[in-house]
């Protein structure tokens, strides 16, 4: 089994690691279309039962991941952002 | 007519003033109550063509409210502040 260690992983396309956050900013044309991504992602999260903290307006969306019970990024994290990404490509 | 002035409106119940943004905070008991909020939020400021910055994650809602063109807090921020408030009385 490798040791997993968030400081050796890369994060993945168009994720970076902000004080010991895992983000990904969006941006999207209108406030209804940035809604849609964070229902896509909230379902998503609730699916993998792993919480974001998510920030979003009118044209954007801010995805922040970090696993509060270990408080760190950990490889829950970063398989949430692979598949919030997947989303994105959907 | 009164001149509207944001330095001499009270904030609604619930409300404050932070670094010029009309800021408040609710808890939920988890991430699928939050979300509710957010959406109930959502379609309130569709409706109203006013949108604010949302954050939320496992257990909360933060809403800052700001008129970004006129960049200062006015009283679409405050009509819609009351607006959220009665959404959380319903």
């Amino acid at each position: 089994m490798l040791i997993f260690g968030a400081e050796v992983m890369d994060a993945p396309k168009g994720w970076e690691q902000i004080e010991d956050r895992l983000m990904a900013e969006y941006a999207f044309p209108d406030f209804a279309s940035a809604k849609q991504f964070v229902d896509a992602v909230s379902q998503l999260s609730e699916d993998e039962n792993h919480h974001p903290d998510i920030h979003f307006g009118w044209g954007y969306v801010v995805i922040e991941l970090f696993t509060h019970d270990e408080e760190k990024i950990t490889e829950l994290d970063y398989q949430l952002a692979e598949k919030i990404s997947a989303l994105q490509s959907e």
